[in-house]
C-alpha cells in the first residue's frame, strides 16, 4: 500500500473516513478497512490507502478532505438502462390502468412500437435532452458509470443517432458512459414475420457499422419467446465476436430458452433479469464467470411473482449485480438507491450482495472491474461520501440518502 | 370567479398556467380548467381563477409568476406518516436477510420494541433532529401538508415529547404539520398481557393530557390481531368524542376485525390500510364519508400479496386517499412520488385516483379540504408547478419529477 510513484505532491488525500472499498480481495461484507482512515488521489487514480497516523511525512497533499468519520464508497455503478428514446409512455400507462385493452393500447399507438416511433423521429439532441434528466437523477444519486443500451431504433440510422447520443452524454456530464448496441432489441414492424431477415441486417449492416463509429462497447440481444430465438441470438454473438466486441444476454426473463448457457459460452460479460434460470444455466455461468443481472424494477413494474433464484446463483457462486434497467416499457425508475431496496425487498438479497452488485460486481458486469468499482490503489478515484451509521442503510430506506460529495476521477462533482 | 374583496392589489398573479384544481366539484381526472390560465393570490389564499385575458383591470399583482405553460396543481399531502421516531433498523434489516430469525431479531432488541426504547431514550430535539431529513425529503416532492402520529412512546411522557417534536417541525419548516395521537400503536412491554390496562392509562391519562397541551389534532388507533380489539379501540374513541376529537384508525391490515365499521360509526376522517376490508366495511365506509386511505408502501415492504379491494371502494364510491406511511418498521420511504407509481403498480389505481388521493382526498382525511387539497376561491395557495406534458407521468415514471416550483401559503419555498 506504499505510494507507488515519486515525492511528488498528491492532488488530494481524504482523512477521517470508514472506508468501504467493495474490493473482492478483502474480508467482510462491504470490504471493510479497519485499520486505514485514509485515502490519497493522484491525477484522477487512487495512489494510496492506509492510517493518516502511518502517512509518510514526504507525502504531502495539495487540498485534504476531512470526510468527518462518514462512510466512502466507490461510486455507483448502474450497468443496465435503456435511458436514451424520445417520448413517453404515460399516457399509456394510464390507458392502461382505466381499464383498455391490450388492443385498444396498439391501436392508440402504444407499447414499444410508440418508443421506436418517436425515437425514430427524434433529432440526435433530442435524444440527448430527453434522457439527460434521467442521468442526472441517477448521478444525484452517486451514480459515476452507467452503461446504456440502443434498441429503440430498430434501423442503422437510429441506433447509430442513439448510441452517438450515448457518447455525447458521458462527453458533457461528469460520468463514464458505456455502449451496448442492441440492435436485436425487438422486432421493427416493418419486419413483421421475417426475423431472420432483420438478424440478417443486423449482423450484416448495423453492427458493422456502429463498430466501425467506434460506437460500440459491448453486444447484447433480447433472446425469448417474444424477442429473439437461440438461433437468432448466436448469429448476433459471432458477428460480436468477429468484430472483437464482448457480449451480454436479456435471458431467462419470461420463459427459459437457455440464453444463459449461449452467453456463458460465448465468454459473456452478463445475462440480464434471470427470473427462470434454471439449474444448468447457473452452472454455466458461474463457470465463465458471467454475471448475472439482476432487475427488480422491471420485475416490479410487471407484477411479475416470479423472482430469480437467487438461492441458485448463491450455491454456484454467481456473481450478482443490481441494475435500473430504466426503460419506458417496463422499468421507468430513474433510481439505483431505489433498486438497492427492491433487491432486498423483492428478491431478498442482502444489503451486502445488493451495495457489492451495484458497485464491483456491475464494474465486472460492464468489464471494467480493473478500473473502477472498488477502492484500491490503481482505481480510477470515483467516490462517494455517505452519511449513514450504517451502509446497510441505503438499502433498507428510501428518500433520505444522497451522496453529501461525489468525486469523479479525482474531481469534485456538483449535486 | 370575480375577485371577492376590493381594489386591493393582489400579492401574485400566475400565467400561463394549465390549472389542474382537484377540486371535486369540477369534471375530468385532475379537475382541470380549460377556460383558465391564471390564478390571484392575496394574503396567501387563492383569490381569483380565470383567463388572463379577461382579468379586470383594476386587479393589478405585485408580482407576476409566467408558468410557461407549466401544469399547476394544489400542494401534495402526506395523510398518514409516523416520520418521528428514533433509531434506525437498518441492521435489523440486514440481520432478517442474512437469515436470521424472529426469536434471533427479537433477542438483538429488534421490531418496533427497538423503536419505542430509542424514541423514549432520545431528547426531544433528537426527535425534531432525526425526522427533519425525512420530512425535507417529501417537501423536496412538493409535499406542503404533512400528517404526523404519535405512538413509538407508549408513555404519557415520550408520546407528548413525539407531539411536541412534529408540532416544532411544523413552525421551524415551511409546512403545515397535522398531529394524531396514536398512544394505542402497540402494548408497552411494561404491559404485556395488560391490554386493557393500557387502555386504562391511555383514555384516562396520556390522551387527556396530550389533548390537554394542544397536541392532538385526531386521534388513532392500531386494531389489529397484533395490535387493540374493537371494544378496546372503542374506548379510546369514546374518550375522543368526549374530548371533541376526530377519530381515524388503522383497520383491516392483516385481518378483519370491523374496524371500519366502527370508525365509520364514529364518523372518523378516515379509516388506513384495509387490505381485508370485506364488503360490508365498505358500505360503512362510503355511508359515513369516511375516506379509505391507502398505504401502498406497507403493503410493498411487508412483500403482502393481498391488495385493498379497490373495486369494491370504487363500486360504493368510497373516496380513496393515498399516502407514505412512512415508519421504520413497515414502510421505510419519505417519497410521496414513488407511492403515486406504487399505487398504480401495486394497487391498479388510475393515475387519476391516486393524483386525487394525494390532494383533495387525503385533505379530507384530515378534515382540512376546506382549506386546502384543491384549487378555488379561498384555499390556502399550496400550489406546486410541473414541466411534465402528462400529470400521468407523475405516477407512472419515478426519479426524474420534481415541482420545479413550490409556493406555501402563497410564499415561495425554496427547494
Ligand atoms: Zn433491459
Ligand atoms: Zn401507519
Amino acid at each position: 500500500m506504499a505510494h507507488p510513484g515519486t515525492d511528488r505532491i498528491w492532488d488530494t488525500l481524504i482523512v477521517n473516513a470508514r472506508l468501504a472499498t467493495f474490493a473482492p480481495e478483502r474480508e467482510g461484507d462491504y470490504g471493510v478497512v479497519n485499520d486505514a482512515d485514509a485515502l490519497a488521489i493522484d491525477q484522477g487514480r487512487i495512489v494510496w490507502i492506509g492510517a493518516a497516523a502511518d502517512r509518510s511525512a514526504r507525502h504531502q497533499a495539495a487540498v485534504t478532505i476531512d470526510a468527518g468519520g462518514q462512510w466512502v464508497t466507490p461510486g455507483l455503478i448502474d450497468c443496465h438502462t435503456h435511458l436514451v428514446y424520445a417520448g413517453s409512455r404515460a399516457r399509456e400507462f394510464a390507458l392502461r390502468l382505466n381499464g383498455a385493452s391490450y388492443e385498444e393500447i396498439s391501436r392508440a399507438g402504444g407499447g414499444i412500437a410508440s418508443t421506436v416511433r418517436a425515437t425514430r423521429h427524434a433529432s440526435e439532441s433530442a435524444l440527448i435532452e430527453q434522457a439527460r434528466p434521467r442521468l442526472r437523477a441517477l448521478m444525484r444519486e452517486g451514480v459515476t458509470t452507467i452503461e446504456i443500451k440502443s434498441g429503440y431504433g430498430l434501423n442503422r440510422d437510429t441506433e447509430l443517432a442513439m448510441l452517438r447520443a450515448a457518447r455525447h452524454l458521458g462527453e458533457t456530464e461528469a460520468v463514464t458512459v458505456r455502449t451496448t448496441f442492441l440492435g436485436a432489441h425487438a422486432l421493427p414492424p416493418d419486419y413483421a414475420g421475417r426475423a431472420d431477415a432483420y438478424i440478417d441486417i443486423v449482423c450484416d449492416e448495423m453492427l458493422p457499422a456502429a463498430a466501425e463509429a467506434g460506437l460500440v462497447d459491448a453486444v447484447d440481444v433480447f433472446c425469448e419467446n417474444i424477442g429473439f430465438d437461440v438461433a437468432q441470438t448466436e448469429r448476433v454473438f459471432k458477428t460480436a465476436a468477429a468484430l472483437g466486441l464482448p457480449v451480454k444476454l436479456h435471458a431467462e426473463q419470461l420463459s427459459n430458452l437457455g440464453g444463459s448457457e449461449l452467453v456463458a459460452r460465448y465468454g459473456g460479460l452478463s445475462s440480464d433479469h434471470l427470473e427462470h434460470l434454471d439449474e444448468a444455466g447457473a452452472r454455466s455461468l458461474a463457470a465463465a464467470g458471467t454475471v448475472a443481472v439482476l432487475l427488480p424494477g422491471a420485475y416490479y413494474f410487471l407484477r411479475d411473482t416470479h423472482t430469480p433464484p437467487i438461492a441458485l446463483l448463491r450455491k454456484h457462486g454467481v456473481a450478482m449485480a443490481v441494475a435500473s434497467d430504466c426503460n419506458p416499457g417496463t422499468s421507468p425508475y430513474a433510481s439505483l438507491l431505489l433498486m438497492l431496496n427492491m433487491a432486498c425487498t423483492s428478491f431478498l438479497m442482502t444489503p451486502a450482495e445488493a451495495l457489492n452488485g451495484v458497485t464491483h460486481v456491475a464494474a465486472r458486469a460492464l468489464g471494467m472491474d480493473k478500473d473502477i468499482g472498488s477502492l484500491a490503489v490503481g482505481k480510477q478515484a470515483d467516490l462517494l461520501f455517505w452519511q449513514v451509521a450504517d451502509l446497510a442503510e441505503l438499502c433498507y430506506s428510501y428518500g433520505t440518502h444522497l451522496p453529501t460529495r461525489v468525486l469523479r476521477a479525482g474531481v469534485a462533482r456538483s449535486a
